[in-house]
């Protein structure tokens, strides 16, 4: 099928739960790249007044054509499931160049995993991650570990203790489960430079109301394999 | 003086601590702004598989033209001191377009607060803020807040208690100093939306040893009142 044949055969008026047509990975990864490329040249550049202009002039342009044609709303109110479910996360998603993205793996004990690379744009004392995004790449990794235990849920407590500064550069990032109460799933997880953790991470992530029902539970079961694809 | 002569005015080799010329708040914000925009579009574009493969095509020759010159390593390891200290922060930075940017403020009471707008680059569950997102923020917040008393501190521990969901859209942020032991300053803070808080945070920051000597002091203090200005 064309592309533009793809287009049309959207429904006019997407639903909150409607499943817009999946981009391809292969189009989408690199175009995201390149984003997280100029977020990271931006903080560090050093060209002269009149590039600077002329990059904003020339961004602005590419945004605006992108923006011709685009979901109303957010990304998760329109695509509800498939693998495409993750896809605008800010954490893991291949076309949010916030991400920066980490690629999530799981072994057989329940321990999820990934190893990425932190730059300029994430720091926060000179040559340190940021303390908050160390927080916001636990939260994501501590939720995927109590969704990986099969009870996907939301940030119900999350606790951080910075044993030491984080440097920039390549990092790992691990989580498990504790325990399982009920809808509460008890997880712990931590950063790791060479040299071993440098932020500890401990979480309750809740089962929300709606997704405790058989119909909830289906939604949220069918997005799940495609979470560690 | 023209651009080419502040460029050539830096010293050949920066060190750690050197202060590179500053860019124009009025040059880098509406570039950062674009990029912005760009990673938002990208979330949430629908526009046919030529255009992706154009812009990505396009952003990676821009990304190029800044990158043909650029200070290596990170932001913070060249500009130390100054208003364009914290330019590269990933919430507040004028040239971060990960941040949304925080624009924080302060009274005299001691309370920091910033309102924002979260769009679709920040979304975690359908509809909602990712709750690392609200973690990274809620940290830099309790950061200023720390560093409002007067001892600016790196991030010992956060504590995050998630009450409800953050709807995505205009959203304020608050913290303030619940007390001060020595070099630690503990401080609170929350998110809020339009019901009241839907985040509340607890933290301790931490005045790092290399910064609680005379010298250490110096270079904090400079770029403090620069912080909220």
């Amino acid at each position: 099928m064309r592309d533009a044949e793809k287009v049309a055969a959207r429904p006019s008026v997407a639903g909150p739960d409607a499943v817009v047509p999946e981009y391809h990975r292969p189009l989408l990864a690199p175009l995201t790249d390149s984003i997280r490329q100029l977020v990271d040249a931006t903080v560090r550049t050093e060209v002269d007044d009149d590039e600077l202009r002329r990059a904003h002039r020339e961004i602005a342009a590419i945004a605006a054509r992108l923006q011709a044609r685009q979901m109303p709303g957010s990304y998760g109110q329109r695509v509800a499931a498939g693998s495409a479910r993750f896809w605008g996360n800010p954490v893991v998603g291949v076309r949010n160049a916030i991400a920066p993205p980490l690629v999530i793996e799981y072994d057989d004990s329940g321990r999820v995993s990934a190893e990425f690379h932190l730059g300029a744009a994430y720091e926060g004392p000179s040559g340190l991650v940021h303390g908050g995004v160390s927080a916001l790449l636990l939260d994501q990794i501590l939720g995927d570990a109590a969704a990986a235990g099969g009870k996907p849920g939301m940030t119900g407590t999350l606790t951080l203790r910075y044993r030491r500064g984080t440097p920039l550069g390549t990092l790992r990032a691990e989580g498990w489960i504790e325990r399982v109460e009920g809808f509460k799933t008890f997880v712990a997880g931590h950063l790791v430079d060479a040299d071993g953790p440098t932020v500890e991470a401990e979480g309750i992530f809740v089962v929300p109301r709606w997704a405790r029902g058989e119909a909830g539970s289906r939604e949220w079961g069918q997005a799940m394999p495609d979470r560690f694809a």
